[in-house]
């Protein structure tokens, strides 16, 4: 640990001992200062009336359905988890319509549901629906699940608390939220302890419940760790789990489920201990984790779904909305946040939704200042990182994201220097994402599938090169969290952006690197994508590099050779099983173009390696014994054996097709003649036709002042 | 010809004579005499306001970019192709823009570029792109796309009359429009007297061209035919080419693409002789065709895909654009129709726009009123029909589609008695469409595919029965023209909405009764979708029954056989070629389930014959040389040898997925112990559990006033 950090903490520590905590009610995201504005506010405001109208609804109809706690006994997806996710999220709803409406019936059912649950907890044993090595819960399987409930409960129970009697609330303190303290600090020590998501929402839920119930021994070793030496618990993991420019290793996924306890614990922390100065912590992290949560997304709000990542996820997730608002009310009124907020088309009704709303009453609203960036990984920043361009406006905005951060512990896939592009509102170069169809009990009990380990976590699944078959670092985690890519060169210089990095071990003897970049040039209205994939080694191997796209093939360079019928998987192992291969193709040395038309537009990629290469089309589904993989289609470039490899491509997005008027513009590309001229560890030169002009495109590895020259 | 289409014609004629053609200018889309409105329109009514913005947006870029009249060289798609589009779409919004804004330039520009077709189209031979055996144009490769072309011109010159000299008129309609009137009636006399759409936009381009010439005797050969006997020309193609409820047999597509011409030239007939009440002609037809298109589309805006269609055809299809807007303005005042107007997003800058969006701008606007009902087909209503059953709100409607319609020329499919099912604004139960790459060059030159004849008119392509691998008709049209399905009973009653229909041509032993019907029950928000399929033999046959699907499988009541590896095709021919089977599963007497996953809702399918039963899974792809077909997944219900074969399904929609709040309901469906009990030709008597009680599902073929019994 620095010495910065030494310094941060011993000043907290010092400070800790002498507060004295206020003890309102309510006093979480909802404060009693800002209830009556936020009471007239949600009458005056549009986000924040439907925004409320929507959560009064669903109390509606939370006091409408019977009381409802039953003994746990499902698992993820089953009807007794839902039902207690179910009531937490009724809980929490009725606690803020009682405050906003001061209607006693939300009132009442909140404490009628937790005399009930205190009348039962403490005779549940752990989840039967748990899975061996994995912390359990009691009302859940999972004890990360019984943390979520608790966070949301307390602050039921913070809004609610007045309505309650002092017998009341001993009945709930003593028979049900103390034994959840002592079991989420004790029986559940080690996730408590633990730097990672799950010891997040424990230690949110520790020192949340810690402040409402004035326990602040609790609400101590939440924010310091068991030992209180900071070397576990809230701030230890603000410093360990995110990079200085507040990314979460394990990616946008994760980060975007992590970042909800950090958030709620810090308000909860700003407002009981607010000399603390929490989101100043660290240089403002917490700031710059939603920050970078936001911009890990694409203009049509989608989360970047790499590693383990479901991908119908978009910024209208709970955990931002909650991060947007909190960002916005007590960190920095950015007037771009409300372009995002206006998107997610809802507030969580409390202090800082009121501000956000009021701000797009006000007309304040500007557009989301989507950034050309790295982004750097690992704790002290020196772990590789992601590198996003951004080209064009909000409508039709092209975006390449280069993955080159560490590994990322379990959910990380094995995918060094993989890309992602994106253009016109759709993904063009796609990721799978993870095999897993959450909370669906008939697949696998809603967890991440065998699949997910076999295909969407291998090397070949991605965007990116594979040796001889087998994933980096051969897809062991342990492994792979010893190394990670380095950047060689960044420029979100906008004619000419670029992400350079290299990755040295995931194969004992190739070294990879990769270059790519949006070019814009004068003659195209959008910016070309230029990638360059060099592979260098003493030996042969096999390099193959496939791009899984969106879309449908409507045009090549050469007549693809369709495997009719006898479909057979492209490999055996580590993803390749699962690959259909549905046709392959030996180009000479010029190589050639495919074009495929996806949400109207066309996309064409011109692809040599200056020497004779394969060029494969593949499906996903072999090997899917209970299928589970989605289909999707890519094609591969292959070079069977090789010491040293490049692998250049050139994509122009062009024309388009209008199916409502039935219209088609420019359906062929403008690029021709793409070269490889030469490549080694110092240059490498490309050069390609663009509407009569011949370009030169060349790579200078060790000049970082000219590190790309195109003329 | 019937006595009363005798008389109705008779007296056409007898009117026609004595009529005075009015001249003044512009007389079509827009007249003279509504100009000052719509003048101030476009600044008052929003939705006038945005469509004319973008028109003149449009046409200030026309005005920018150089003019452009080549040579005529290119196949659909193609350069000169698509020039040409492009110059008649500015011709008519330039000739909007000069009439609304009264400025010059606009003028001047059509008068250009009119002046430039009529110094070069007489040396245009036919087109050198054009295929055998079809009718060629000059500007275009077919002699449809010139009748289209010139159909917007017309409106164009009409429009920029008055900004002309005679000299220059005289020029323009000597050298260009009387070349193509001759070219139109003489060198393509089969097409401007064929029953057909291609003879529609004949005759539509030659009336409107005649109107605004002064030409009546063009006028009067295009409303009755070359020899104006009315036995072929506009009035015949009314009478033949939709049914009495205004359906269009070749399918919604190609009603959608029928209409156009048919509405334009009654909007011209309407006005230039009024006498002729021509939106009364046949009792309403024309009003009819355009409520029927509408009526064959689901609430999210799709056009009902079967036959040959484009998949992502919706409302917003300009044709349906000028249906609405003239069904309103110049038929009845529907307020309905002003709903989808709204979704259309425009109206056509005209008098009929001007009335829609002044209508909406005052609030008068009224949700579309979706019917439950029965479609009929053919030229006296004999031909079979095509049924609609729907249920529940816009926001989340069931629809089911039933086609029990004629052959539908060479555009229909060989699927008689397909359903289609939609539900939660997404297809569920699915049809593939047409194989073809609009206007997409490198696809077969945008024409239909091959596998538009090998798969996807095939039986097998579809949800419906399959006998011995061979399709219906055995894929003949000429064989499949001279029979049509029968329907034998329809119901609209809102708790238990039936059709009922035979086919007994479709093969020669086999006769196919189909009875499909949602179902509400009061254990269910969402109406149960039963279908029963029977077929009758005396001899032995294979039965396949296909359910195409959007979505993913996540549970089934058997465990799936799937095969891993060696993907083989299904069958040899027919269709069979292209389907990769993926599983197969034996099942006994009881049946099974299978649930899918579509659109964050589960739909679980039980299904049973009563004896042992084969379930297949597919995907389609195989044998697809060009890879031309899209993506697609099914199950199959089978019977290898059988005389008389029942199939029954229940088609429960329930539950779903929240991924934003990653929350499920009712993942788990509530039908079980779905028993065939009996059936034969008077009756079938189906049983099921439903929430602990078990109901009877009884349909009596023979007794029209019981013909489906639930208890």
């Amino acid at each position: 640990m620095n010495y910065l950090k030494t310094v941060v903490i011993v000043f907290f520590c010092s400070i800790f001992s002498s507060t004295t905590l206020a003890q309102k009610h309510p006093s979480l995201m909802l404060t009693e200062a800002q209830l009556p504005e936020i009471r007239t506010g949600v009458q005056q405001y549009p986000l924040l009336q439907t925004s409320y109208e929507a959560l009064k609804a669903e109390a509606e109809l939370a006091l409408k359905s019977p009381l409802n706690v039953p003994v746990p006994t499902d698992g993820g997806g089953g009807i007794t988890h839902e039902q207690h996710k179910r009531n937490y999220i009724n809980i929490l709803n009725c606690g803020v319509a009682y405050q906003i409406s001061q209607d006693k019936k939300y009132a009442t059912y909140v404490r009628d549901i937790l005399l009930n649950y205190a009348s039962q907890y403490q005779k549940w044993p752990l989840h039967p629906k748990r899975k061996p090595n994995h912390p359990a819960g009691k009302i859940f399987w999972q004890g990360l699940n019984d943390c979520v409930w608790q966070v949301y409960v307390i602050q039921g129970y913070d809004l609610v608390y007045d309505a309650l009697t002092a017998k009341e609330r001993e009945q709930i303190e003593q028979n049900l939220f103390m034994p959840i303290l002592k079991f989420l600090t004790v029986d559940s020590y080690e996730t408590f302890n633990k730097i990672h998501n799950h010891g997040t929402w424990n230690v949110a839920a520790v020192g949340m419940t810690g402040y409402v119930l004035n326990q602040p021994d609790y609400v101590e070793m939440a924010i310091k760790g068991s030992k209180k030496d900071s070397k576990t618990g809230y701030l230890a993991q603000i410093n360990q789990l995110f990079s200085p420019d507040g990314y979460y290793m394990e990616g946008p996924y994760y980060q975007r489920y992590a970042l909800l306890p950090f958030i709620l614990f810090a308000k909860a922390i700003h407002n009981y201990q607010p000399q603390l100065n929490i989101f100043a912590y660290r240089d403002r992290l917490l700031a710059k984790a939603i920050n970078t949560s936001l911009q890990l997304t694409y203009t049509n709000g989608v989360l970047f779904p790499f590693n383990d990542a479901i991908k119908d996820k978009t910024y209208e997730s709970i955990e931002l909305v909650y991060g947007l608002n909190l960002a916005y009310a007590d960190i920095k009124e950015e007037n771009h946040l409300l372009d995002i907020a206006q998107k997610q088309k809802k507030v969580i009704v409390s202090d800082a939704g009121l501000k956000v709303a009021k701000a797009i009453a006000a007309g304040k609203t500007e557009p989301f200042k989507y950034q050309s960036q790295w982004i750097r990984d690992g704790g002290n920043g020196n772990e590789g990182g992601v590198g996003v361009l951004r080209a064009g406006d909000h409508k039709d905005q092209q975006a390449l994201v280069f993955k080159a951060a560490s590994q990322g512990m379990g959910h990380g896939h094995f995918d060094r220097l993989n890309i992602l592009y994106y253009d016109n509102n759709a993904e063009v170069f796609i990721d799978y994402g993870a095999a897993r169809f959450i909370n669906i009990e008939s697949k696998r009990g809603g967890h991440y599938l065998p699949e997910n380990t076999s295909w969407a976590k291998q090397t070949v699944a991605h965007n990116t090169l594979v040796v001889d078959e087998i994933s980096h670092y051969q897809a062991k985690e342990e492994l792979g969290e010893k190394q990670h890519p380095e950047l060689l060169y960044f420029s979100n210089q906008p004619q000419l952006q670029v992400v350079s990095a290299k990755e040295t071990h995931a194969y004992a003897d190739v070294d990879l690197y990769r270059t790519t970049a949006l070019v814009k040039l004068p003659e195209l209205h959008k910016a070309l994508l230029i990638d360059v994939y060099r592979a260098n080694s003493a030996n042969n191997h096999q390099y193959d590099l496939p791009f899984w796209y969106n879309g449908h093939l409507v045009n090549s360079s050469f007549k693809i050779n369709a495997i009719t019928d006898n479909l057979r998987a492209l490999g055996k192992a580590n993803g390749y099983q699962h690959i259909w291969k549905t046709a392959e193709n030996t180009l000479d040395t010029q190589g050639g173009f495919i074009t495929i038309l996806n949400n109207e537009r066309f996309y064409t990629t011109h692809f040599t390696s200056g020497e004779a290469l394969v060029v494969k089309q593949m499906a996903i589904g072999a090997n899917d014994p209970e299928m589970s993989l989605f289909p999707g289609k890519g094609f591969m470039l292959s070079q069977a054996a090789a010491k040293n490899q490049t692998f250049v491509s050139v994509t122009e997005a062009h024309g388009g097709v209008d199916p409502i008027n039935e219209t088609i513009t420019a359906a062929g590309s403008g690029i021709s003649n793409l070269s490889l001229i030469s490549s080694d560890d110092k240059q490498t030169q490309i050069s390609f036709k663009l509407k009569g002009k011949t370009y030169n495109y060349t790579i200078n590895y060790q000049d970082k002042d000219n590190y790309i020259i195109i003329k």
